[in-house]
């Protein structure tokens, strides 16, 4: 078979010691592979590329299409962005996957039968830090939920599940108070989930879900979340699996995946040959599943699992009574190498099947289909200061009736979520930061026009009011498309 | 000593039953208060009030400034919103506090020294609920962080552990991604951390800080937290401790402050004498040490420890081999109540002390020294869509450079965060949700004013290109109040 080309970034810190040992091993496996190596990191932020990576390698990325990252050290100091923002962003890498497993009783952990796998949604969110002050007390971030991007990673979960022979695909949203955001990506799970007849499907409410979680990981099989439950909840679970040096991950692309090690470079522990490989080398294994060569995966997993289980183990790992023999980095790969062919006989061995190109592939997302889009109003946002944090909002409700007229009427003025204007109540803690709603003079749903919320804005200006941001108001084929 | 007013609603499901046994328990050990009873819950909503509440009870709660409250049943069906969320918005309680402790060896838990208090921002974050559907394919909902909401919750957290003996006082925040409103959050900490010098203070991102608590808890001790972090955590701590039924917690407002159970209303348990009446218990503890009776919660709490001790346990705690007596709600009420005067001898006692009023107490937020702002641009936010996710960025660029003009020119266009004009990308990613930021034609931090936005926007509809949001972009002082 032919070799398949893949690019290959040593790191920083204990990077090159672990990235050599996962070569090493995936070498002896009899991996096919075709290294093209770039450099990140350290190195390179100090050349001066503010993302730790030149130009010139986004060219080997985009010709092999997978990526083998050692961790880097980001220099201390300002200037610098994160690496695997930009590589995510630029590739748009969209589903961050990490299998989170103990190896009980060979590596210590309170959860001995846990197996979990978080598929994280990795492009939205908070996490596209669009964020704003505008006046000063108050700090905006906006969170952005598309419906492509949630069919992305819900559908990306489900194939996951049906290649990898996984049962069941949980989703974990905030539902009940981010009825919109969070609500589609429930509503996208709930759509697609009937699709695969043969994978349970069920959800939680992210609170009660992660406290399951953390406790009876046992009970979770496949967990698919928006990307902020995600960060915070794929590390709890490679955390209490064992630990989060044994744990991979990959992030993949429509075009390009990226495959790692989810710890960082480590530096102090770097260049004594001590490093634990396994994360990094779990990473690789996902790697060679991705590129079809699973014979190889199974054969350099099962070797792996063999060494732990015969308690050859890094110090990370190292334990009186458990472990039988204490390992640098280097001799950890040996180990694995010369056990290739051997299966794990208390853990459970790994299988790894082809991938099989189907006739009619589901597309990963859809093309849209429009509802009627009907504007019916506007949120204007002011920063107004009178001096108190109480009791000053029919002031402003004077204010604002003020710039009534034009067939369009202010309706209520909020702050923080909370309406305050007309009938507030006089105790309501309120900040700078007020939302003033304005509908159809007509009755709310009635059509209003671009044209009259600038002439709104223009007279917001003549008033002196300082307009900091709007938001307008839609129905969506007759239905309010924005929260009360 | 005169008695305190405390209004009481007993709540639906198992709420009338363990309420009862609560207020047993508190009778006995000799809590002097006046209890005013309100109804909330099920019949309620039924008889027509969309929160659960009549508006009547309100006056009680105002009156008293203290309410103890039993889980409760919203209906099924539309129309009803969350009584908590009425509760804590109306009356401002932006302080959650829920105390998470194991007690090992009589109740099972995986974490045998765990005593954690979580200290929970309760208005703001995602959690107002501020949401907008603007274009087909895109959802959003708006993230506030309040310098008055972030000083009130941080400072809450210090002086209750101030006033409990706790030693520690940790952050969560990811302000390596959210900056600005994390890095609030983040700076406020920092800023009042060390007015409490005999407090040590740490912070974590809430990743790995969610990993390290959900793993060895006991290195934790009173942790502050934005809403939504606090929401998980919250739940994640109580169940690792032991139970969720274990569990009271306090809400704390400027005037008003409210006690419950962290459980629900487990109708299927109800009028069966099988509730467990310890998380309300708890709560109710909490109670007495807010309104200045120490001497009473000391004494009812350390009979409570007492119990779970002797292994005089309800049917979710019992275990086989550690309980010793299976007994139903009110004999196990009437168990802690035999116990008074007794101290656990494994368990730690309790000791709490009374209040103290400061002679200068600690303003619970400042008053703001508003800096100098100016407008230096604005983020037009655009609904269009080419019929491809694909290669139309450049398309849309040449479609919004024609808007340009008076004095504003368009700088960048961003998808989701991630910038696709000028000099884009033809393989990213793009939804229908796209942002132009414009800024002085003279250069990036030039003023600009609402008049010339004003323009803009005309302009934009004149070209027919639909505006859903407007975001405005500020300088403080000189320095950027917004994201690249």
């Amino acid at each position: 078979m032919a070799n398949t080309p893949v690019t290959v970034a040593h790191g920083d810190g204990i990077g090159p010691e672990i990235m050599t040992a996962t070569l090493h091993i995936l070498k002896e496996a009899g991996a096919r592979l075709d290294i093209e190596e770039i450099e990140i990191g350290k190195q390179v932020y100090l050349a001066g590329n503010s993302a730790g990576i030149a130009p010139a390698s986004w060219d080997s990325l985009r010709r092999t299409k997978v990526f083998l990252k050692a961790p880097i050290t980001t220099p201390q100091g300002g200037g610098f962005s994160s690496l695997n923002v930009a590589v995510r962003k630029t590739l748009g890498l969209y589903a961050n996957i990490r299998p989170c497993v103990s190896y009980h009783p060979f590596v210590q952990t309170k959860h001995p039968s846990m197996d979990v796998v978080i598929v994280r949604e990795n492009e939205e969110d908070t996490y596209t830090g669009i964020e704003y002050r505008q006046t000063d007390q108050v700090e905006e971030c906006l969170k952005l939920i598309s419906r492509p991007g949630s069919e992305k990673i819900v559908r990306y979960a489900f194939e996951y599940a049906k290649k990898f022979g996984r049962k069941k695909v949980t989703c974990f949203i905030k539902d009940n108070i981010m009825k919109r955001t969070d609500g589609l990506f429930h509503k996208i799970f709930d759509r697609i989930a009937p699709e695969y007849p043969e994978i349970e499907a069920d959800h939680w409410i992210v609170d009660i879900g992660a406290a399951k979680l953390a406790d009876t990981p046992e009970n979770f099989d496949v967990i698919v979340m928006p990307n902020l439950y995600g960060d915070v909840l794929s590390d709890v679970a490679a955390q209490i699996a064992g630990s989060v040096g044994l744990a991979g991950a990959a992030n993949i692309g429509e075009q390009v995946a990226m495959f790692e090690a989810i710890h960082g470079s480590a530096p102090r522990r770097a260049g004594q040959n001590l490093a634990n490989p396994s994360g990094l080398f779990l990473g690789a294994i996902l790697m060679l599943v991705h590129i079809n060569q699973p014979d190889v995966a199974e054969l350099a997993h099962n070797a792996w699992l063999k060494t732990i289980e015969d308690g050859v183990h890094t110090y990370d790992m190292y334990k009186e009574g458990i472990s039988k023999e204490r390992v640098g980095t280097k001799e950890f790969a040996e180990a694995v190498g010369a056990r290739l062919g051997q299966k794990p006989e208390t853990l459970k061995p790994v299988t790894y099947a082809a991938n099989v190109a189907e006739a009619d592939p589901k597309p990963i997302y859809s093309m849209p289909e429009p509802q009627k889009k009907e504007l019916v109003g506007v949120d204007v946002f002011l920063d107004w200061w009178k001096g108190s944090f109480h009791g000053v909002a029919n002031e402003l409700g004077a204010l604002v009736e003020a710039v009534n007229g034009d067939g369009l009427k202010l309706q209520t003025i909020a702050n923080r979520g909370v309406k305050v204007y007309p009938n507030g109540l006089p105790d309501t803690f309120t900040v700078d930061h007020w939302r003033c709603r304005f509908v159809n003079d007509a009755g709310e749903g009635g059509a209003v026009t671009h044209a009259q919320i600038i002439a709104l804005l223009k007279k917001f200006d003549e008033a002196g009011l300082d307009v900091i941001k709007t938001e307008n108001l839609y129905n969506f084929d007759g239905a309010k498309g924005y929260s009360a």
